[in-house]
């Protein structure tokens, strides 16, 4: 059985990782992909200690350093359930001698891995349209990822579909290399920072579509059209497009916790001033938390958090 | 007027500043010396992104990478006290047209400064020893912190001075990896947790010195020795060590925030998890509040958050 089973390996894992290797902590780090969300990012300039750097860079930095230490990554690993487990005594005021008492974790490609306590740190994914051919043709024309498939669309038509800031940084950034940029816009007026709204009016190359709801995407084996619904006229509508970026926002990659751990109607991990969420042995940091700010540095911090809120609680462990 | 004036320019303070100077928040930075406690970390391991970095290293990156975003900082500024001031209509349902509300700063060195909101980074220092050797030899071989600088010490021997539970965590730690650890401890009996005292007991490379009285540290580059008072039989006497742990514990540098923030018994400034003191427009972050762990990459990922919120609550003004 393992002391310490962490979920994710994002800012928020690694950064646990470092810390419980470095106490001697026997665990593992089970993940989709080491990196997670901050690879999308494509030039970080508010993490201290780096002036100017991408987030593939970080990620490959940190992955370093955390292997270096010994930490052993089971990388491509999806978790699907986790269950409580108690072989020892029963829990409550002879907890400290239930040493087998802890947790099974059930995913695709590895058998079950036992662990007295778990870290999660699953983070957070790109909100989906929910549309017919998002699907089949995510990865073929449609991305959540300007800086790794936006060079791929040079004088090309895009769609960015989305009304806040992320969409308008993808606007941005896409109006330097492709043909034209469509915005659709869910509602009637982009919402984020007027300078930048502003650059975007300035551009020739971009046409801002209000009151546009995606209905479908459409290619054989790449995108070629998109049709959305005008709310106001509600006429359907059709652009040809190669590229469709979706910038809607986020989710917190939990449904895997449904039924174990607390969330919020958000479905954030509701954890308290020392990550401990509401199952004894449970701690969770970062972007699938309820913590506000959704920042890499962040993570970091609370994933060293939880990491020496697990350790406290390995420690009181016979 | 400034938007915001932060006290303090250790990781916590800093990463407000480059968080804040990026919106463009008009802000000044006062601070006694730019770094604070993480100067005396001779080598840090588990920063995210740097796989090894001394302490002034990372201060000498952050400073650089913060002055370079434009941020005023007055160094050598000795805060004294902070005062409520209001120009503006009363406080409360009318607070977003108050936009004259705000704190006034004094202190030694400079005329008082005004700003709308305060960010308190100010840190924490280690207790002292306060004997022969202990300055000079600091982050020479003796440390204060056993998550940072334990590793270092591998097959070594080495001291803990105190007796209570950060003493004993030390010890524990320690033990998993140097050859011995003394305790010294001043007490007859260690204070702490009945459980970790017996896990002490029982390891063979720790040894209890009871009635310990530290008395001095030598070393010529590094710590060789350690000198102390035996209080039962008044006998002077030494052990050869090459790393001692000062485990006496910390004070939060918070004594100009009396009556003006509500402090914990420990004097800590209690934050919410979005940062917000009990006053209004006061913001905290980094040792010097009541978040459990003082690590370097948490003080930063606090004093983000504690700026974005400082950010939210200033665009809510007029």
């Amino acid at each position: 059985m393992y002391d310490t089973i962490i979920i994710g390996a994002g800012p928020a894992g690694l950064t646990a990782a470092i810390y419980l290797i470095r106490k001697k902590v026997n665990l593992v780090l089970l993940t989709q992909q080491v990196g997670g969300q901050i690879l999308d990012g494509p030039l970080i300039e508010n993490y201290p200690g780096f002036g100017k750097i991408t987030g593939p860079e970080w990620v490959a930095k940190v992955r370093a350093q955390t292997e270096k230490l010994g930490v052993e990554i089971k990388e491509g690993a999806e978790v699907k359930k986790i269950n409580k487990i108690d072989n020892g005594p029963p829990a409550g005021p002879l907890r400290r001698e239930a040493s087998e008492a802890g947790f099974e974790v059930e995913g695709n490609g590895w058998e079950k891995i036992q662990g007295k306590t778990i870290l999660i740190a699953s983070g957070k994914r790109a909100r989906k349209l929910n549309v017919p051919g998002e699907e089949e043709l995510l990865g073929k024309g449609i991305s959540t990822c300007v800086t790794c498939d936006g060079p791929l669309f040079k004088e090309k038509t895009v769609a960015v579909i989305g009304g806040g800031n992320s969409a308008i940084s993808a606007a941005l950034e896409l109006e330097k290399y492709v043909e034209k940029v469509y915005i659709l816009n869910l509602g009637e007026t982009l919402v984020g920072e007027e300078v930048r709204i502003d650059q975007l009016k300035k551009s020739n190359k971009v046409e801002i579509v209000a009151s546009a709801k995606t209905t479908e995407i459409i290619g054989d084996k790449l995108v070629e059209h998109l049709k959305y619904k005008d709310l106001k006229s509600n006429e359907e509508k059709e652009i040809a497009v190669s590229g469709i970026f979706v910038e809607i926002g986020w989710e917190p990659s939990t449904n895997y916790l449904e039924g174990f751990v607390e969330l919020s109607p958000q479905k954030e991990i509701k954890i308290d001033t020392n990550n401990q969420t509401n199952v004894e042995g449970v701690f969770a940091a970062g972007d699938a938390t309820t913590v506000k700010y959704k920042q890499a540095v962040i993570a970091c911090g609370e994933g060293a958090k939880a990491a020496l809120a697990t350790w406290d609680y390995l420690s009181k462990l016979t």
